[in-house]
């Protein structure tokens, strides 16, 4: 990062975005009007529109003390098209609404776009708007995300059915490893900063807490295959949780089996490290964005060689109940235990 | 306001936002899928698609003190409509998330929302997106509007001529002698709880602050009369700074008759009241969220008869620069003092 520091207040709200943005180019033919006026204008000519949005704040959904703001605008980016591809949509365009205390200078701002820029490049999206505030404390962030769709092509959550084989992309835990880690080295710190933090051999948690990426290959695999899941979503908030609402919203129970759920050596040991249960990281941790989806049986066959993709159970009838077969071929319910906002 | 306290954490998030969202209702075609998935499905059925997004922070861009959450709530749908408007377009969808300190019992959320549904019913837009989170500090909201207009009909604020007429919607400065008001009152209740506060006879001025409306009046009239702007936006941050955006924009100058500008009588006696003059308010004040607009000179008899719709001055060349014609035929700069979110 840079070691300058400029007030920013020497550009004036419109002065700031302007120069913020000026190194982002348009990547899309459906970008008809971008930032400079009261609104941007789309035209995805007879396809469907798909948008998502979030709002991060600063302290509750991310912590600058162990986030750099390049991957910070980085993941805020990734995190919304992670729900345009969770749709099978493709995403086409972001606004970004950023606010922030007097703490922050240009140079971070800039730093924070850089990463947006980055993560707009590699998706081929387009940031057509949003707006630059002072906030009472600490960085707060909007993303809304825009994509398309061929009419009707969209993919629910409550469209599975009885007998679907339940999928899941990558691994699983691994952001959420990445995140005890952090939140150790953090405490050691404050406790004693002259120790520097420890992340020697730590590269996969800490990269997938930082810089986690949106599954568009996934979505395009599927395509290639001519896979058409039954139903799909993105595990923001851990595998329990998002099977939870999977179930709910299909009115539907299901089995997954713990032997075929994905972690990666690296969380298997970082677990082991923390003393706790790789498979319960997978199934709580949060932040993963895979995507987690159903598809009929008869078309198993056309992923047994996608190593990216795991069939982890199958969708049975609501009275069955949500339940995890364990290796030792115990049976229990599978409970939300997500990053729950709200929660203590 | 109810005097109940429930606690929020009770519902949890998706309990929360189902909770509050149950009573509205959707009113637009384009609506395909909305709230419930990880994004909202729009089909605007080869129509162009506008969109724009605000982020609000307490204590920047309002105050609880004398701001009611329900008026919040709908102020806060009302100044992203009013952006979608000023592109001549219609409305269709609103993302809402919101993000909330400890300090907000459920019935305060819900007040939000009720004024979230009033300005949706009134505006015939469909809520369908949006998270809550909790905060740090204050009160967090960010919206997305969406719209629709015919292909190539919206219209930018690049595209005025020199020559044109420039035309403003109602009248101007009230917002901000409402905000002036509540200030002063605010300081007096902080300097001495005792005193009630004195908003006897200033309804116009408190209304226009804390329940602004977006325009869609006048592009209906518009688009009766057939009356194509050759520019238009909307006024947000006050007319001076509002002007010189879209001269900068349109590469061009422009000449406003101060005794042209609308100013109501309401907001005439309560600038006398704080020894304001009323043409710095209506120049410099934010937030009146009317319509500021430019047409061709043939255009003009067809807008005589509409009091809702002043022609406050012409646009000219580039060279001639930007200026106020006083009642005293004096000509001044007009200079851009409007509420700059990171002035002093």
């Amino acid at each position: 990062m840079s070691t300058e520091r400029t007030e920013i207040d020497k550009l004036g709200e419109f002065g700031l975005i302007e120069h913020l943005t000026e190194n982002f180019e348009t990547h899309n033919a459906s970008t008809i009007l971008s930032i400079g006026d009261d609104a941007a204008v789309i035209d995805h000519f007879g396809k469907q529109t798909v948008i998502t949005t979030d709002l991060l704040i600063e302290g509750v959904h991310f912590d600058l003390m162990y986030t750099p703001l390049k991957h910070l605008g980085y993941k805020a980016v990734v995190v919304n098209l992670s729900d345009i591809y969770a749709m099978n949509a493709t995403p086409t365009q972001i606004t970004m609404s950023i606010a922030f205390s007097n703490r922050f200078s240009l140079e971070a701002l800039e730093e924070f776009y850089e990463g947006v820029n980055i993560a707009c490049e590699k998706y081929d999206v387009d940031l057509i708007g949003g707006d630059t505030s002072t906030s009472q404390k600490g960085f707060i962030i909007s993303v809304t995300a825009i994509g398309e769709i061929a009419p009707d092509k969209y993919i629910k959550r409550s469209t599975a059915e009885s007998g679907d084989l339940i999928c899941v992309s990558g691994d699983l835990g691994a952001a959420f490893l990445g995140l005890t880690l952090m939140e150790r080295e953090k405490q050691i710190f404050v406790e004693n900063p002259q120790i520097q933090p420890n992340l020697e051999n730590e590269d996969y948690i800490v990269g997938r807490l930082l810089k986690p990426e949106a599954r568009k290959d996934i979505i395009e695999i599927l395509e290639n295959q001519n896979i058409l899941p039954t139903s799909m979503m993105d595990i923001s908030d851990g595998l329990s949780s998002e099977l939870l609402h999977l179930c709910k919203q299909s009115n539907l129970g299901c089995r997954i089996y713990e032997e075929k759920i994905p972690i990666h050596d690296a969380s298997r040991a970082a677990a082991f490290k923390f003393g706790l249960d790789p498979t319960v990281c997978a199934l709580n941790g949060g932040e993963d964005y895979e995507l987690l989806f159903t598809m009929k049986q008869s078309d198993y066959d056309k992923i047994t060689l996608q190593e990216e993709i795991s069939v982890i159970g199958y969708i049975c009838d609501k009275e069955e109940g949500a339940k995890l077969i364990t290796k030792g071929k115990n049976l229990f319910d599978i409970t939300a235990q997500g990053w729950n906002a709200f929660g203590k």
